[in-house]
């Protein structure tokens, strides 16, 4: 039986698919790509666009010390807690431009659809750009009460300190503190982001409902054994460490295939001495693991601990294994997700539920108030490259799941 | 039954250990090891201590157009083909007290003990010291023919050219031709030489009869997959280079474990883009293969392809084996194997056969003339270091074996 149609108001799809590619001009690569560096003069030009549109459709604009643009389309109730949703306008050095912009774009052409049909929420519908998503999370980390106190951590990479850092996108490093936010002032937050995977186009859907943020674990695996001439040394006397780290390799590999929706990588690895006529006597690797159950990740860890004890015993090594990373599963409220499904059906758009595996402002956001988010497909999975793309149609998809997200949680939470 | 007293002559031991520290002090490092590279200062002061200590025993001495120094004793029989022994005295930049120089010195000490003894043989006995064995073994390549007409190839690696280095020593990068020599005038090579490896010291053996030194092929194998993000890329949905590489590293491990004297491995590495959250899109490794027998070598090489083609499709990924070296295995004449044994025998030592893994000059000689070769343990199998250890006794055991084989092999040449 087909849904019925909602009479609900929908997004001008041409206005924010202009808006999206008109944000991407700049900072535009030759090869299509987006370089908008957090604070660079690039941030700074778009930044000042965003914050015009949101005065454009007479939204209350507001930084904060950390720098995120606050946009607020009052509600009906000013003192009730908001409604928020928002992301990033900052890139990776080659990215494309849909990561983060999107989900801002979209933020605003709700509001203006909102403004539009005069529909005025009970509570008001913050519109927050994030500072530095692509970095340190800064932004959002000062919302949640997390950024770590020590300037010299937030130093970047060009050496630029944070105090001058925030100083130009009209923050205050020293009164950081009063970016911290709560679920007294913002009920629930909901960000819409492209996939930046490829589940969702291999499963043909069309929204991902998202489950949470998965928990992250790194950890440096060493595996000391012995270098010796790799021709003078018989096999069966070898302390071959590159050989037990292959097995370590399909280990992890091993726990990441078992049933689950894990993934376990050993993406980066050093041999030494790395000659060719030399067995060798030292690997180092590292150990990435993500779930949204750290329950789950414990019980997968158990298990490589074991494999690790096994295979440095058989190929005479030790290996040890020191974490370096430990980053909790931001879980999403399970009514937000349920109110995104229903937006879905109403809107006659197919959808599955997800966990995102990378790391998003709403991550920190969930440490505030009550988080969800609303994921569209990146062909072909890639993102933080030039390629990244979403098709205008499965933009305006999105971007109608959030409007109608933001309205029916209104409605909700005024019961 | 305890084999019957030789009253053959036997080395002056002492002597033969006094001259191997002696030569260790030229290049002595504060490690206590030793750096004599070809053609440096040390070297030169080591080779002119070499001619002197040829010349106090009154053996004829002389420099051919490679700088490799030729110390002859004349035989009964001055036109008959010579017997040779020899081996080199230059050092890698951190190396001992044994590799090398051992075998000259005992060569020069089987000299003087036949002098000593009034003993001259039927053939003349000649002790080489080959030039730059370390590097290039030009002076093993100008005797067997080998050397690349190209005098680029045999520039330093500090940028000093071939001409100079060879002027430096008495020879003649243009008269290199004139240093060939054939089995018309060499009937027999004989190198002493420490283990370099840990088979004498685990099998308690006091000599090695080798059977030859392994021929070794090296290929540079590269591994291509697809990198993405490693948190949103799913486990079924990656092309991970560096998991196939890893099942590369078990299969070059399985061959090498065959039954079979071979050795087998890999001991280089690069992972790209090698990040912690990014799943490997490519990965180059070196394999390196050694047997005495190269159709053996062959089968193994054919079973890994087959490996590899397995792998490839397992991980979606796609696999190349390129050569880069390919050095035929040099056999030991079988009756120079049986007169060391005899030798051995003889003398009450233990002994086993076994191949060479390491280069010698030896194989180049084996182009030219019959060879054999005799090992001395090494202890821990440690070699090219400072820590390069075989026991004054064992010295005396090898050279004795030298000395022994050389009057064996005169004698049964005579027949």
């Amino acid at each position: 039986m087909k849904p019925t149609i909602t009479t609900q108001p929908l997004v001008n799809g041409d206005r924010l698919n202009q808006n999206i590619a008109r944000l991407a001009t700049i900072g535009a690569l030759p090869n299509g790509g987006v370089k908008r560096i957090a604070y660079s003069h690039e941030d700074l030009q778009a930044r000042n666009l965003v914050q015009q549109w949101m005065r454009e459709i007479e939204m209350e604009v507001r930084i904060d010390a950390a720098g995120n643009i606050i946009g607020k389309y009052p509600g009906k109730h000013a003192a009730a807690p908001a409604l928020a949703t928002g992301s990033h306008i900052d890139t990776v050095p080659c990215g494309g431009h849909y990561d983060g912009a999107y989900g801002v774009l979209a933020g605003l052409e709700a509001v203006q659809v909102l403004k539009e049909h005069q529909l005025q929420l009970n509570r008001s519908v913050e519109v927050i750009v994030f500072t530095d998503e692509e970095g340190s999370m800064i932004g959002s980390k000062a919302i949640s009460g997390r950024v770590i106190n020590d300037p010299g951590y937030y130093r970047r990479p060009d050496g630029t300190d944070i105090y001058s850092c925030l100083k130009a996108i009209g923050g205050n490093w020293d009164s950081l503190a009063t970016a911290r936010r709560s679920s007294q002032d913002i009920a629930a937050f909901v960000e819409l982001h492209v996939e930046q995977g490829p589940i969702l186009e291999s499963m043909n859907k069309q929204i991902g409902v998202v489950e949470g943020i998965v928990g992250q674990r790194r950890f440096n695996i060493t595996v000391k054994g012995s270098a010796n001439h790799a021709g003078t040394t018989p096999m069966s006397m070898r302390h071959d460490a590159l050989v037990a780290a292959a097995r370590v390799i399909l280990a992890v590999n091993k726990i990441g295939n078992t049933p689950g929706q894990q993934v376990a990588t050993v993406g980066k690895m050093q041999v030494l001495p790395n000659a060719a006529n030399v067995v060798p006597g030292w690997v180092e690797m590292s150990l990435d693991i993500r779930d949204l159950s750290s329950l789950h990740i414990d019980s997968l860890l158990e298990q490589l601990r074991t494999y690790l004890e096994e295979i440095a015993v058989a190929t005479n090594t030790q290996i040890r294994l020191n974490p370096c990373l430990h980053n909790e599963p931001a879980l999403a409220e399970p009514q937000i997700q349920s109110a995104i499904a229903r937006c879905c059906k109403k809107l006659n758009l197919s959808y599955t539920y997800l966990p995102s595996r990378a790391s998003h402002d709403a991550q920190e956001m969930a440490q505030v108030t009550d988080m969800g988010m609303i994921f569209v497909p990146s062909e072909m999975g890639v993102s933080h490259d030039a390629s990244e793309y979403t098709s205008p149609e499965q933009c305006v998809r999105g971007a109608n799941v959030l409007l109608q997200t933001l309205i029916e949680l209104d409605s909700e939470l005024s019961k």
